[in-house]
């Protein structure tokens, strides 16, 4: 196990240096402070090679997304996250599948100046577990529970695209090479929406990100909340790949059902849709309203403004992609 | 993966319910408060089956000795511990397993206080990775690096009796049921030295948890202090078990490199000595100087008052046994 001794220096190269991390790696724990006035938000996210990713992926694809799928709870949270401890088990020691795996996940991590404080390296077949933890002013948070009948239900980017790319891996159906890119960038290299889950915590109601798929997930929010809600299908945001490749129907169920989107799902009242539709647009960012909150505890959804029962299902089924359950 | 759903239940049933998780279990992330004047303590540990406990090895010390190792790690600091985060990759979905695995980390969970706040489960080789974190008053820690020239070396309880159990059940040779029986509990249910930790961080200058071996993790004090220490064999701390079974030299040898002991490891100076002893056995805590530090940079050992060579390697060779490279 000599070499696997090795390997703590990959860790300790990463840039970022907090004020707020007393200790960091070296130790027997991490010590970390905290001010007064702040609560911690705290995530741990399992990824297990050929289930949460393909086993072709790449190391550095494999580093970001370890980081990225931890930050994006974060993000629904709307908090900044700040540290991250890694558990990696790995088959063998191999110095350039680790340099590239750091790369990956440390870019992200220099992005939110999060700190990596330490963790754990062991010998076993190929699985990284990351507790990511984030800070945000007392009390002000989101969660899935706060979403009332009325609120309107938004999502940011394009969804889809992932459940397309894994889809063409397990069976390869797409031909245009750009349409091949683009999809597959999108499942290797998820984008946490740090900053629109921070504008978010002062307008939005209740907040999730689409990891089990759209309706799972909506469904969770409409569980915690006790409200059901309705789905505009032609409104669901679809990447111009997908538009290009797939018929619309198609799209509508990789976007419902396929998951792995990590974009943020959320719910505004009324009161609040001017306003955080000002501050998420002025900040740049793609945000689209698919649906209304509604008092009915089911889902449902519409098509050319008339309903359409295919999706139509209770929240039991709604489990039926997931990879991981979260504890959490 | 719908039989994974209904794991969760097993998790929240945990009858720890602390007034800092502001949100436990169900959302994306736990959120949890820390007063002001408190540092946080964050520890990451994995347990691979047949690489950190035997294959054979029963559910309930599975669970509690995931938890132990980390509340070990939180004890060596001399923090109070406060929250975990479990993730949990399982093969299949085995309800007696699952309410066993529970029982035993739960327990432990009860007995110092400490809340699960979330996790992950998936699907794959069973492996646990738990992410622990503690309190300590600001600036309150124990670390590996304080130890001076001078200072004295103990240990808590007895050594050797994990490595024992190992070793017989790789070769069985122990004959009698009492000692068979109690080297095991001593592999499968460690005792994570918590409230001595409390105690020592008054008066402790390092301190660490003995996971790779007496040696190894002394290595790792001196290293970290840049000191050097003397190791007086004939002073550990052997058990009965231990010595009935087991020739001296054995013993010894099982003592200084064998590891999974979990006891603490720490040095005191002369000047806090008698503080420290008082206030550990009016505790009734068992611990024995086994030495002293001094500005050697290496670490040497005595028989009957004569230095023997055997045992005075370098530290490069201290992580022969490791199972495991914590980044932290």
């Amino acid at each position: 196990m000599k070499e696997f001794e090795l390997i703590k220096h990959f860790f300790t190269e990463q840039a970022v240096k907090r004020k707020d991390v007393l200790l960091g790696i070296g130790d027997d724990c991490a010590v970390v402070s905290s001010t007064e006035n702040q609560n911690i938000v705290v995530t741990t996210d399992t990824l297990v090679a050929g289930v949460h990713f393909p086993l072709g992926t790449s190391a550095k694809a494999i580093g970001h997304k370890a980081v990225a799928v931890n930050l994006s709870d974060i993000a629904a949270m709307g908090a900044k996250p700040s540290w991250i401890s890694l558990a990696i088990t790995l088959p063998e020691v191999d110095d350039d599948w680790l340099a590239e795996f750091c790369s990956g996940a440390f870019e992200l991590c220099e992005f939110y100046n999060v700190q990596l404080i330490g963790g754990d390296t062991t010998q076993g077949p190929l699985s990284i577990t990351i507790t990511a933890q984030g800070l945000t002013p007392e009390g002000k948070y989101l969660s899935r529970s706060g979403a009332k009948s009325g609120d309107w239900l938004y999502v940011t980017g394009e969804i889809g695209d992932a459940a397309l790319a894994l889809l063409h891996i397990k069976e390869p159906m797409l031909t245009e090479n750009d349409v091949i890119e683009q999809v597959q960038k999108k499942l290797d290299y998820p984008k946490p929406r740090v900053l629109m889950g921070q504008t978010l915590r002062e307008y939005a109601s209740a907040a999730i990100d689409i990891s089990d798929g759209l309706l799972a997930d909506l469904g969770h929010i409409c569980q915690a909340s006790n409200v059901g809600a309705n789905v505009v299908l032609d409104a669901i945001p679809l990447s111009d790949a997908m538009k290009r490749s797939q018929p619309f129907d198609d799209s509508v169920q990789l976007a419902l059902n396929g998951g792995d989107d990590y974009e943020l799902l959320f719910t505004v009242s009324e009161d609040n849709k001017v306003g955080m539709e000002t501050a998420l647009t002025h900040a740049g960012a793609v945000i689209t309203c698919i649906g209304q909150m509604n008092a009915s505890q089911t889902i449902s959804t519409t098509l050319n403004n008339k309903p359409v029962p295919i999706i139509s299902t209770g929240f039991q089924h709604f489990s039926s992609n997931k990879k991981h359950v979260k504890i959490t």
